[in-house]
């Protein structure tokens, strides 16, 4: 099935415009968009083309994001601060969806934001096919925080991986914060597997905590949603991975590709959810 | 009264932050946010600091946004186009706003897209205080289009002026649009006068139309918003205006200044509006 | 297809009361209801319709209204105004409505004022097929006043026939309205085209300027909403149009009836646009 | 306190137009608006009075409805029937009410129609005040039908009277309706007391069948609001009450003055309940 | 068809969970949940239900609630009371609703707590079926209280009985309330028939009264709903009913089992309808 | 201040009632309830007082519950299940609640569930008071598992002890879990910290492993919410801490009061905060 034809321009001063070039009146549409470093016009592009879908009577709006934007700010943790991965939920139902889909959100409670239903679909299976074909021996699946054990621990058991933790704490008070690793590494492969790599000082300082602890065999990198903001890519390239790998959910610009990169599709995960969604059949088959 | 600091900052990932740094608990906030070249940026701000302040228990939030960004796209006029107008104004309803006010709106009608009360000031008496200390002799002001007649009459009433207009138009079918000057401008002063310049395309056609019509002398141009899209500073450079008399209703780019350019401040104005409405006084009489 | 039956009566008391008489569970149904002298029993009987439509399980519920109840009242032009197009609006979604379908909207910005789609079909077809037979020689379309010229010139383009514009302006200030014709008439055969005729005085007066100006063959005047409030038959009457056509949006009262009226019918166009609406084709192929 | 003046007009078209005549703006605002004959166009005035003060920015508008229209369509007792009290609720609601000030509801339950608080006044203390002063030997009061009971029942109460029901039955099938008489009426004085008379069909039968009862001596008739519909006044001046007792809930037609007319005023009762909303008393204290 | 499974649990804490164990992603759910004496658990239940389906994508949720819980409390009677009837239907609808279907509800005006269309079936049919076929001779239906009157009058009517009503009244005041019988019930078989019996206290004192009034044969007792709250069961077995009729809209507890109780099941009637409403068909037909 | 007081009660039939006693009518009204094992009930109650609360004028509803119900099902961790703790959101807010307080929530995004402002107190401060007046010495805080690592660092930094964690692995798959204990504890004495105790399972387990890990001295256990179902109490007696510190926040059951049990309570910090809201005061300030 082909893309249906929807026109996004922007105007001299900087508005954009959106209208799509076939009729959609009584079709269920699925929109694709995801955020990128330039999120605010992304999502503005988003909610301007499902206005125009709306009002051209489209039957259900989808809105499939693959990374979603302002996840991060999912709480209040000093007072007064917005929750920005709310308040974007609420401009989404606002602007007319009635169906999200999107990929490893960076809190699960995030679906809670919405009053419709939302897909929330882990790349998981994509890691465990990609490293299962490689077969590397006495590997080790290292949680870069506390917060992705949960998830670690589901990674390495599909791979037949041990799990190792690293683990930043300030063990007595006034004592200046230490990288500790948990689980034994010495002498293993390490596989550094996280939800997204924004600016990747945490990854980096996982792999020298590693190496430290003894991990002096390869070490790989792989997260979902490649942010690379300033400066990822000159950390990661003096981290020396063997390989980085990383997903399609957000395009990449071409100037951080590096050599050691692999990138893995979301494209036929993310299509046959829409199949599957728009003939009214379980996603969860598909995952 | 000193402005409440809230800060303000962007993520390397480019995502906003906005966090009142004094209580805002029962109060009665107002927040100062215009359209400029970077409009999806500017709203996702505002509705950021939005949230941010009710979710701190602000009692009432009042958006000040001197230019309301995409408000010429406020109708269909082609099948399946969006009326962005509308989706800005659900938007900044959806983030908690409690009232608007705004300056100069492109079409009154945009008022009616919200559900809580619009304040729509119009600059016009800062012109007319400025135009009429000049004392300019033979002077017409001039509406560059059909649509902007009804506000330019007010204009040259209050200042004296006769009035004319420029008026495009395909008298036959076939024919190419002509620009044609309706009103005696003959050996006269004119005053090009306009809700915005955008492009600055319509209105340096004018001044070139008027001149033709015989407007020998000054011409003059002043207009509320000044947007200022490329290549709008060149044509006006190469338009020769007397001066262009413009609000800082948008915050002027400094490569944008021209040495025939004055600024009205619309501060005073604002700051009355905002403390009649703080102490529930009519915002009438100060306009 | 025939009409559903629907009880609509009134008691005793002034109240209206209003039944389906077959079931409706589970259907797209169509409401044509449109504004007369009595719009507020107009609009009163369309929501109780659509109350007793929702509770009885309709599937959707499109309202037709041919004519839009004050259409006019669209933005505050003097403080503390209401903008009863909105609130209208408000109403129509509050009783249940999934989509309206109108023709020629006042402003087409009140298509903004709701949230669910707006199909806004333009009668114009119907003129051009009416006009395009006459074969008139030397035919002028004339807009009455500044806020129609778009429409006209798009109409006078589709005859073959020339523009003018009836303009009233105040050229100096403490000088009396003057209506001046824009465009050449003299020896010409004109059609006066507007969106509604209410009491009739802007177009009689604009058929009194062109005579004036020297339009000394037949004046047609054209208008798609025959509101007709007093005194515009007597009005139309004196000033002695050629013909006046009108369409039926409006249902005529008998005693309005004139030698020189005809009456274009819409009921074909509403009938293709439900039918494509009901299957989920394309509005735009039809019109 | 004297009343605020709003201007209310009406175009030759048939529309309304309202507009508060001063600043609104931070006021506790009531609309005192019944419903009469022409409900449509006393509910449509009262939602664009509504709308020009919500847009003004009133603080609260508080609707003082004495007589609530369609307060009889409250619930569907033929599939497909409206309930058009709740819709009146929707659309009163929609146009910006914060509160509901009314009097004797036709039943209790379209409280309940609200998200809103509602006060709902009852008119009983005003009737028993005017028959204690009267001190009539030997009085039943009488409800007209079974609904009324529990009403008549408190009213009889008060005023040291006994009670009486009418009741009509058609106590074994294929009979024809009977309107009996429960409760001693022989040569008693009776007070028939009702929430309503709309076309006074049901209280003059009930007038007739008292006296064939035996009550020989005089019969009131008190009613709180005086829908007064064709053939009412008719029927009344025929059924010769010695008094029939009313309130000014609804504006008496001059017409339908009838010499043993008395009109209890609500004037006091809602200007007590006026001041105690408005100065965050409790309004139990008043009635 | 078979019942689609859904667990519900609840954690040691008290809370419960659910989750269908089926896909229902763009089906038409009916859930069916009857209010019983912990009804605020059956209550919270159907909410969870509700929002589980809701998140996986449930074309319509379908809410069959035989008995609707907390239906008496509809109206303030004393200030300050709360509407529960209502809050039930608020919290309904919240949950995410789209449909109701109920049998005999307490008042009819709760169908317009709803904003969704509301089946509200009357089990009466099955009454009539019932005792139809005992062919009692000398049959009287009476209604409890004056509320029943309505209902009891088209049931006697159907099963070719004739009516009488019991009348609780305090005809003077200071006097202690009286129960009487109106109409005819000496040497008559009695039917006592209301929508529900709760703690039986005003059906056992009709009994009484029935007999007191010479009503010496044999007493039935017939209701929809069977709250059976302490002491129904000891009063009713003290009142010594020929036969108690009621239906399972409540499941009843085995305890409160009673030789003379027969109990009429509404599950063709809920099967014909769910069938009928999901193939859009007329509900009306089926009842 | 007294508390003003509510009636609440319930019937036969299990349905609750409530009625504040005096008026509330513009009144900032402060409700404290929390969840208890009858948790359902407890909602229930709460909404139906909200409901008398807002039709009773209420200015503003300002819910307080120290523990929060359903808090845990934040996320569809397995497809189809609730989101309940959103779902209890949801119904808070349609029952009228415009403010929301609550202490320490199992996760912070719950507040992102709202619309409305929420505070989570953090009751953190009386834990510390309470351990610094004991002056223990070699003092180890744990905590239980990986989700409440951050909130223990804190609580070991304000208190000047050293911080450990209980980790949950499956280091390699097919192998069964281990409990094991990461930082030093051996001689230490040890300070278990969580935020909720349910059943006991997890703590009880986490001090046997502290005590394998050599951790030969005293064992102290502090949480925010004692939930205690059973076996909870069970299991806390054999696992012989040598103190359980607890807060208030649900009442506790007689039954379940242990030798060692210390409640904190939270009733001041409540009081000051509610004070604090009520005056527009900064909140933070007190905490």
């Amino acid at each position: 099935m082909k893309l249906s034809e929807i026109l996004v321009s922007r105007f001299a001063c900087g508005e954009v415009y959106a209208r799509p070039l076939e009729t959609v009146r009584g079709c269920d549409v699925f929109i694709v968009q995801t955020a990128t470093h330039n999120v605010d016009k992304d999502l503005m592009e988003l909610f301007i083309m499902m206005d125009s879908l709306k009002r051209a009577f489209a039957a259900k709006v989808h809105v499939v994001m693959p990374y979603y934007g302002y996840a991060r700010q999912d709480r209040v943790t000093v007072p007064r601060e917005p929750i920005s991965a709310k308040l974007v939920a609420d401009l989404i139902s606002s602007a007319g969806a009635d169906h999200l889909v999107t990929i490893t959100l960076h809190s699960d409670q995030v679906q809670g934001f919405f009053d419709f239903p939302v897909d929330n679909l882990i790349a998981r299976k994509l890691f465990v096919q990609y490293f299962n074909k490689k077969k590397i021996k006495d590997l080790t699946v290292v949680s870069p925080d506390a917060g992705g054990v949960k998830e670690a621990k589901k990674f390495a058991n599909l791979i037949g991986a041990e799990l190792a933790i690293i683990y930043k704490s300030r063990t007595a008070h006034n004592v200046s914060e230490v990288t500790s690793v948990v689980g034994d590494v010495k002498g293993r492969t390490c596989l550094l597997y996280d939800d997204m790599i924004d600016t990747a000082g945490s990854v980096c300082n996982a792999a020298e905590a590693l190496r430290k602890s003894g991990a002096n065999k390869d070490i790989y990198l792989a997260a979902t949603h490649a942010v690379f903001s300033d400066p990822a890519v000159q950390r990661l390239k003096k981290a020396k991975f063997k390989e980085i790998v990383i997903t399609d959910t957000i395009p990449l610009d071409k100037k951080k590709i590096m050599q050691n990169l692999k990138v893995l599709s979301v494209a036929n995960m993310l299509g046959d959810v829409i199949k599957n969604v728009h003939e009214s059949k379980s996603v969860t088959v598909v995952l």
